[in-house]
């Protein structure tokens, strides 16, 4: 598939990795190239800037936004911070992002306050849902965004079986993801599809719990199991 | 101890048969002993109504919420919609709730607009913290809330280890009630101890993906694992 990435964080890095690995074409998009590009050397978390890291991976590409998705338009990816999603989205504009797929990772998280963050909306609707009324022909998935992502794209660094939602309205978008997560080894039985969009709003509310248990493990490398009755 | 259960729903009536079948004293309240008694059969779940209830369950009383206080001031555990928490306390009042211990099962489940339940708390408050900033004095533990009745008192129910969470201000009051999950059967490995009562955000905030689980896997009989790194 020809893959386009929004985003050049930690998630996006690790979901552009995996995929160039597994014989996808890469193309990452950003705001600004030359902006990007001048980042080196490593982030307030540790983690490699975007422009140190595209050295170290010569396959893929780091374009605009927009450019990124016209040439990776198989699947689009949005791994950025969820407050920026709908900026991020209304520059590709909504003529290139009709009938596409788009696995959305995003939470809506508020780190305005400190830590822990708060989410910008819940409850009652999520973002995966503003995303998907905001562009009804863009069909969005919601998924793999109640986990860190070293465990999104390898979930054998994990003991045992453990889950990964899925969220769409759309059955075949989801069939699609749900392939890609098979790629990434997920095996189909952990693979839980909630039902449509409006269960996003589920999946993101775990975030307040994950950032509490992170607080407490001391580590991101957990990740929710469900835990069925004895047969 | 003598334990008061605040509430006569299933949620009640697992907690004080549980709480019963240890060998503790247990005093159930409710808003009017005569409206609770003549209710007879099942409720709109299926599960008996408090009335039939009570002649299968001869050592335990059915109170006032005050009078149940009273007599099971060891332990209060509050097994009743979150909507009615103030209101149930206030009957109680703040005199005999000072220095008590009270396990809050409790969620901020708002049904008014039909099935799934939005939330009438959440984010940057909870129903645990609104408990404690009304009653000051009352150690709130919240726990036990991420799960079925079924599951809270029995966790051999399911398949292999999963998790219940404990979140509260005061450290004594969490060991007391740890130690009562580990006489139901709760691995002490299993007891994720969160923090201080702002934590109960998370795990109330878990429960629009535990309603969503609960149509998708169409049983109640399931739990959240928390999964962890390969050593």
């Amino acid at each position: 598939m020809k893959v386009s990435i929004l985003g050049t964080g930690s998630v996006g890095q690790a979901l552009a990795a995996k995929l160039s690995a597994l014989g996808h074409s890469v193309f990452i998009g950003t705001r600004n190239v030359g902006d990007s590009l001048a980042k080196t050397g490593a982030d307030n978390w540790g983690n490699p800037q975007i422009g140190a890291w595209m050295g170290l991976h010569p396959n893929i590409q780091l374009l605009t936004f927009k450019e990124a998705v016209v040439q990776g338009s198989d699947l689009i990816v949005f791994a950025m911070n969820g407050h920026a999603a709908l900026d991020c989205l209304n520059s590709v504009g909504a003529e290139l992002l009709t009938g596409k797929v788009m696995l959305d990772i995003s939470n809506p998280l508020d780190f305005s306050k400190g830590f822990p963050p708060s989410l910008t909306v819940c409850n009652t609707d999520s973002l995966g849902e503003q995303i998907q009324k905001a562009y009804p022909a863009l069909k969005v998935v919601k998924s793999l965004n109640t986990m860190s992502n070293p465990v999104m794209v390898n979930p054998a660094l994990l003991e045992g079986d453990h889950s990964v939602f899925v969220s769409g309205n759309d059955a075949s978008a989801k069939v699609k993801v749900s392939e890609l997560l098979k790629s990434f080894g997920w095996a189909e039985s952990n693979i839980i599809d909630l039902g449509d969009i409006t269960t996003a709003r589920g999946t993101e509310m775990i975030l307040p719990l994950w950032v509490r248990l992170y607080g407490k493990l001391q580590t991101p490398l957990f990740n929710f199991n469900i835990n069925m009755a004895k047969k």
